[in-house]
């Protein structure tokens, strides 16, 4: 195992992208384990996460033959391998949720917790070959199909996923037994990929996931190779090695495309590696084309919902403007991989603009957290934004993604939530000054320690998102009072207003899209108020995405609403016109969902006629009459659908 | 091979479709070659498949190695079978294009059709195995590997369509050569496939196909074994013999299913297929099940071109009202079997409604003409009604389904167009008396041989489709006098009109939807003249029909319309508001596509304002100034797109 000064006890930091020393990253994180989270929506996901979601899928390993594929590497290989060809990867991403979510354990769940992992690592060591592989499907009797086929097997997206479980559980207990595992297979593949002109294989995997993670054990064991590793694979890409498609982003060179393309997945997946590159090394091109596709993919490859990759056909994105809403894919591990890219591509610059955690937390509210159930055990993989009642969660899936990705994005979910920028101090040429980031407005305790030194702690009181309400307390100081805190006024707040200690802060600090500077030295009991109205706002899609034309969106602070049956028992909710409806009004309902903030007002139900019962195209004649009936309409978050009983559910209403 | 009455000389009829003998039919089809078109659309690309477009595909059978393939079998198996496992489907349906094709050939083109005809059967031949197995993908190195995998290797498919090609062969040259390999394959399969009481295999295959083409060599040689294999082929489905999925249509058996689900290919053939059992057999379960499954693809799962299968996915029947128009899939395949779907229900009772023929015709002009180009010599495998100008025909395809079906769906045409029902004349025990049915209006001459005794011959001068002043001439009269002509007055033609020998026929009889029943004694030179007036119509989806909602298409007669940007050169056709245009008219235009009635009139242009430039959603402002100017638009027929230099094009036009 290589080593490196950066595994001394209690240099790990509970953060999945350790970005402290890259030198092109402005932004570190606050660690998970610094952030305490008491928001109304996703602290009880998380709380249940930890106690219910990743208990349930440790089981899911075990009954599935997850693990047992590795206990017959170790065993002398009897039976026969059970599952798809990647589901040792499921295993590791279980690995990692559990890691992270020990960063916010009490005691009782630290110690369940604990037992689970060291009988998984236990299992994942013993089926490590001398040489360094692992990968429980090309052992045993397929040992000689190794790297047989890169395009399709996923070998390297697994290993990836070692990696980055390995990273968790270093950075969450100081334990080094499965870094080493990971560190060894990950020297292996050093040795086997690389340029031609070293005698080793130029190619890469069809399934991105091994950049970001070499990248990341490069941050943790100061190894350079692990860095040029990843910088290799992603320079391999794109120049039809793994047969040249789209699907697999083997298409095109990175640095040359500017849209997004193929599996909706792998292609977030390879960003985000890239990003992480990017905070490394200067790399203007892949940064250019990196800033391209994302523009490709909010402005005209995204559901209103944030979720991404329309297509059900290769699990892809569609073209510009392809995005059926019924027939949505959206995945749930491409809104996760969305929030991981980005996540680093925020962390790159101290930019005063909040379209990066504008775009994280949309995603998370409104892409991510539908996937997964209010009981914690039931799952989307697909994320459609209408629904006749058919599409429901399930336990799990024969290819079982999604479920630990939801798992392990909840649990590094609080160390997404602020960061410190340092730079030098104004007028002072040795002294630093530090500003504390906060992305995410969620109520909780966020301690910061300041690399100019000391630590500041606030406290966060807030009903968000179900208000806008925010007031931030200094509630603790360690050698530390000057410093800036940037506080986001997401893009959609407009009328923001705020104040410190009670005096009124400038208009312009809290204008909608940018963060709000607030440079002083601070004290204990400081408060800063943030005021974003959350006004219900009538969304519309561009007019080429022809299956929501003519249709409109609710959304209220950072949810997006659809209506389902439940609330709306009469007719069929996606009959629902509501026109130009002045009288929608948002109101708290805690018996709705576990309490939630529901939207009502009047529409009008608007059916099919009689005419077409029996016809799908016909004449149209202006004097049919029209059945139109006035009805009370009530929207929910999109993000809680699907958790009553079965029935139609439309994120768009007709407009008139 | 199975001897028969039927293969006596001059005993085959030209017909695809040979009910004759049928006792549950009630039509009997006009022969291919007793049926002469003039018309301005089908006649010219029937020509042209006989001079260029057959002839082109041959020549890419031959570069593409599907002839090679045989000749391989045959002589040794030197070198690597060529292409896709199915590639002798290809050939196959050449072979029945060809054959067809001979029955309106002139001599040069009967010469030089027989000339190749004759080289492919040769090849045939030989590659036949002694126990009278043919499928070249599965002779030499993978002998060994026959029907070990019917779900997905469509080694029955490749059988039936041999089937079909030799029963072409045989009733349009009288030739048995080819006839006598698919009767020896046929006999095979009968020994091999059947119930696992006899020590059979109780299995079908993943692709129907075999169904209609055991029928049809029924038909053919009056060998009833024939027939129920066919049975138990149908009766095998849905059992989960071959996996159980929808998409092989084997979830369900067909009795029991309402909904066209799979494959939309596959579903199509198998439902001929039980179509035709239908007419050799009673089975009210099966035609229920048929008349249901009818119902649910034209109601809720075709598009308004009369395609069918809108996923990419799975090439697939979508849910109801699942009908994106740009993604659509929509193969010229399924169009072509949703026409032989519809022949053989229509053959099955003399119904005086017309909703099978106007299918049928809806279908060839508006679903299965867009599939070709106007050159001959291009294809769509897919055809979508919105398109950026991305999607081109091809000249062939590596899966080439398509080319050769549309090249023998073009050339059964003629047979299609008229039939004779016969039956005991009233008050005359022992009289039979003939009712001929003119299905489809077009420009030509047919010659009917009466069942009763002696022969009608038609003349019929016409424009239409492009207007719907239709004149039809007895011009012969052979023995024969006293017969119904049922004249097809298409469900569209409101206020239509009739008169024989310059006497207005009962506006009754002229009703749309409807039959005109002419019956008198004829005499040579009578004449009906039928007038459908050609009235613009503007057509609208059901509102669940959610990518078409707010939209507005154009149909004329039977054609459906679409705007495109060769005759629309401002801004974006898909960004046309046609409102409530008045002004709408159409105009013959000797100049647009080798001659075609377009539509014009005056749209608005309302292209995506400024504001849409960087963003995907956005907020409803009602004060945004709409940029919206006055254009005149002008729609050709949806068939002639893509015809020339690439651009938009959309079926639907924004209602307001």
């Amino acid at each position: 195992m290589a080593q490196s000064q950066n595994l001394a006890p209690g240099t790990q930091p509970a953060s999945p992208v350790d970005v402290r020393s890259s030198p092109l990253a402005a932004h570190r994180p606050v660690p998970i384990d610094h952030v305490t989270l008491d928001d109304p929506v996703w602290a009880p996901r998380i709380r249940l996460n930890r106690q219910r979601t990743i208990l349930g899928q440790y089981r899911f390993l075990e009954e599935t033959g997850r693990l047992d594929n590795f206990r017959r590497v170790a065993n002398g290989c009897e039976g026969e391998f059970q599952g798809l060809y990647f589901n040792d990867s499921d295993v590791y991403k279980w690995v990692e949720a559990a890691s992270w979510a020990l960063a916010q354990a009490n005691d009782d769940e630290r110690e369940q917790l604990t037992t689970l992992l060291d009988t998984v690592i236990e299992l994942i060591v013993a089926a490590q070959h001398d040489d360094g592989y692992v990968n429980s499907y090309f052992s045993c009797e397929r040992e000689g199909e190794r790297w047989s086929n890169l395009k399709d097997r996923h070998e390297l997206y697994c290993a990836g996923h070692l990696i980055q479980a390995a990273v968790a559980h270093t950075r969450t207990t100081g334990k080094t037994s499965l870094l080493a595992v990971a560190t060894r297979f990950a020297d292996l593949i050093r040795d086997v990929f690389g340029p031609a002109s070293e005698g080793k294989r130029e190619q890469t995997d069809g399934h991105p996931e091994i950049e970001m993670a070499l990248v990341e054990l490069y941050r943790t064991t100061g190894t350079r190779g692990y860095l040029d590793q990843a910088r290799f694979f992603i320079d391999a890409r794109g120049r039809g090695t793994i047969g040249g498609s789209d699907y697999h982003q083997d298409a095109t060179p990175l640095r040359q495309q500017s849209e997004m393309v193929g599996h909706a997945v792998r292609a977030v997946y390879l960003n985000a590696g890239a990003a992480d590159l990017l905070a490394e090394e200067a790399d203007p091109a892949l940064r250019s084309a990196l800033d391209a596709m994302w523009r490709n993919m909010t402005t005209r490859r995204g559901y209103v919902s944030g979720g991404i990759g329309s297509r059900w056909e290769g699990e892809a994105f569609g073209e510009d403007y392809e995005l059926p809403n019924r027939r949505a894919y959206a995945e749930s591990c491409a809104a996760i991989g969305g929030v991981m890219w980005a996540w680093r591509m925020m962390a790159l610059a101290a930019e005063d603009n909040t379209r990066w955690a504008d775009a994280i937390e949309h995603t998370l509210y409104n892409a991510l957290l539908p996937g997964l159930s209010l009981d914690g055990e039931h799952y989307f993989y697909q994320n459609p934004l209408e629904d006749d009642g058919h599409h429901r969660r399930e336990p799990w899936f024969g290819c079982a993604c999604c479920p630990p990705n939801i798992a392990r994005i909840l649990v590094m979910l609080p160390g997404m939530v602020a960061t410190v920028t340092t730079d030098r101090a104004v007028g002072e040429a040795d002294a630093l000054h530090d500003t504390v980031w906060l992305h995410l407005l969620a109520q909780g305790t966020i301690h910061v320690d300041l690399p100019a030194g000391g630590s500041i702690t606030f406290g966060i009181r807030t009903r968000y998102p179900w208000d806008g309400e925010i007031e931030i307390e200094v509630i603790d100081l360690v050698e530390a009072g000057n410093l800036t805190l940037q506080l986001r006024v997401p893009g959609w707040a407009i009328g923001a207003t705020g104040e410190i200690n009670g005096e009124a802060l400038p208009p312009d600090e809290t204008a909608p899209g940018q963060y709000a500077t607030l440079a002083r030295t601070w004290s204990v009991g400081d408060r800063v108020r943030l005021s974003l109205p959350p006004r219900i706002r009538r969304i519309e899609a561009h007019p080429r995405v022809t299956d929501s034309a003519g249709r409109v969106a609710l959304m209220r602070g950072p949810l997006l609403y659809c209506v389902e049956a439940a609330d709306n028992p009469r007719g069929d909710v996606r009959d629902l016109v509501l026109g130009n409806a002045r009288d929608l009004h948002a109101g708290w309902r805690p018996d709705v969902l576990g309490g939630c903030v529901v939207i009502s007002g009047t529409a009008e139900l608007d059916p099919p006629d009689a005419g077409w019962s029996d016809t799908l195209y016909r004449e149209i004649d202006a004097d049919r009459s029209n059945g139109r009936e006035t009805v009370t309409m009530q929207a929910i978050p999109y993000h809680l659908w699907a958790n009553r009983g079965r029935g139609s559910m439309t994120v768009w209403l007709w407009k008139g």
